[in-house]
């Protein structure tokens, strides 16, 4: 299995990727082909020992910054990692591409390169959601169309069931939609309409869910348009952090709080652990005709590593031929 | 000062709620009318001493469910205690009017009752936001209107901007866009039509701002529309209690764990009393000619108690009058 990874993007880029990268050999037996500045890759893969074999550079020039515009970006660095990563997905001979660099552009550049797949209109960013039951949930979309169509929400629960059933190794996975209430007729003219569409053409549909059921595994799948499932994302990211730096503003305060908090020290971190995004290994864009995995900008050496873990599942679940399937049905 | 409290509000109404407004009585020497059935509140306020001059009880045979539709409910239930409160209080010699009851529903009365302020389309729900600076922000629409206009925006911004300065102190909030991106041009049409509306005619706009940035205290005043502000409120709320019920479990598991969480008590309950909406008092419904507060329908005696002490906040502060003079500007 070949993957390819986007060793420019993201904030610690090529550092945390070429250590992530190195890490997935090891473990996962992968195939690695980083794609970026030849000698800053170079100078990266020289700290670590590695099966020589299994690992190939392919020089880019240019770089997308994480705040360039995505489109603008794409049109003017052709020689980027990820406009140069893809097109060598796109050509054939490599399984998977990984990018923890700008979303709008990895999101951009696998439309343009990759084309969609018969029956799906837009691509969508898949993210795997720890519950309070056993199952992991998966919801879409978390950014990538934000101005969405009920017929999209309806192509988004198709894809969703096969990434919760190959992936997540859910029998038989459950479909809500994200609303503001769970009475059909709640929610703006998207929702209402996309409850419609959803009742009539989609089996496992089991109503609305609301935003604060999200993490309850309700439903196995959730489908909501980019713009509130990019809010849900990040009201969660910036709940997290805040609460973090509050406990431990309070824990200062106080020494027995602190003896505290060191008592609770590894409970905290199993804790931590079943709600960090970088256990999970990067969010699945879906909808494009190739094998795409975003995973965060702020991404750790492991977040990368496990990004490419979720390529590597991925692959073997063959899921770009269920989901071309699924799709068109 | 007179409150008009909705007796049969909230899942632990009228238990709850009379206790709650009888304890606001004792420390906030205000006069309560507890609108409901008169007999059920009336047992209830037996189980109290407090001043007797200042409590009035109003009888309303008819109690809105929790999950009645909204517009039909007013329509089918004209002696409801939510529509009978509200006309109270726009009948005059009251003061303002407080419910835990279904949102929808005491959305749909106030607006219809007591009419908009001029100058202002649509109500909006307010709400106060803890953050990491040692002031609170101030976040509309929480979901009273999810088809929003970008004309709403700037209306909400023009009230959220007097509500942060009279009631929460701040003296020149700045406002902020909710947006799936920082740059000018992100977001939906809403989103970049507001965008250009709020810096053309709000001076205190400082630009987009990402849903992980509500907790930084980055902007005093968040607008975005209710469909969004209802997903960010609820994934919050979703989020605090599945970690919550989460670490519970894991510290379950461990005996040290139980010892760590038992030094850790005091500061673990600060810091929930920092983001715990009952201790912040419920939430203005903005735009309607009328102070209407709208506490969460779990609320316990405490956030019943604390809504009503921000409806006296909001009389002090004469806001209403404040909001009627800057809407039209």
């Amino acid at each position: 299995m070949k993957i390819v990874v986007d060793a420019m993007g993201g904030d610690y880029a090529p550092q945390n990727v070429v250590a992530g990268s190195v890490d997935a050999i090891k473990e996962f037996q992968v195939s690695i082909t980083l794609v970026g500045q030849q000698d800053r890759v170079e100078a990266e893969l020289k700290k670590y020992s590695y099966p020589r074999g299994m690992v190939e550079v392919i020089h880019a020039p240019e770089v997308v910054a994480m705040d360039d515009h995505a489109i603008a970006s794409i049109r003017q660095k052709r020689n980027s990692s990820i406009t140069i990563g893809i097109e060598f997905l796109k050509k054939g001979g490599y399984d998977a591409f990984v990018s923890a660099g700008n979303t709008g552009a990895v999101v951009a550049a696998s439309t343009f390169v990759l084309g969609m797949i018969p029956g799906v209109d837009r691509p969508g960013i898949g993210c795997v959601i720890p519950t309070l039951k056993k199952k992991f949930s998966f919801m879409i979309d978390m950014g990538a169309n934000t101005v969405s169509k009920p017929e999209h929400l309806l192509q988004y629960s198709k894809m969703a069931r096969v990434y919760a059933q190959a992936v997540l190794g859910i029998d038989k996975p459950s479909v809500g939609l994200l609303n503001i209430g769970t009475e059909e007729g709640k929610g703006t003219g998207l929702e209402r309409e996309a409850y419609k569409l959803l009742e009539d053409r989609e089996p496992a549909f089991i109503g609305n869910l609301e935003a604060n059921e999200i993490f309850t595994g309700k439903a196995n799948c959730i489908v909501c348009d980019g713009y509130a499932g990019n809010v849900a994302l990040k009201v969660s990211e910036g709940l997290m952090e805040s609460i973090a730096i509050l406990m431990k503003r309070e824990i200062q305060k106080n020494p027995i709080a602190i003896l505290g908090a060191f008592l609770l020290k590894t409970t905290l971190s199993e804790a931590k652990k079943s709600i960090d995004y970088s256990e999970y290994g990067g969010a699945p864009l879906l909808g494009v005709d190739g094998l795409v995995i975003i995973s965060h900008g702020r991404s750790s050496p492991k977040a990368i590593k496990n990004a490419i873990r979720s390529a590597k599942r991925e692959v073997e679940h063959n899921i770009l031929a269920k989901m071309k399937e699924e799709a068109v049905r």
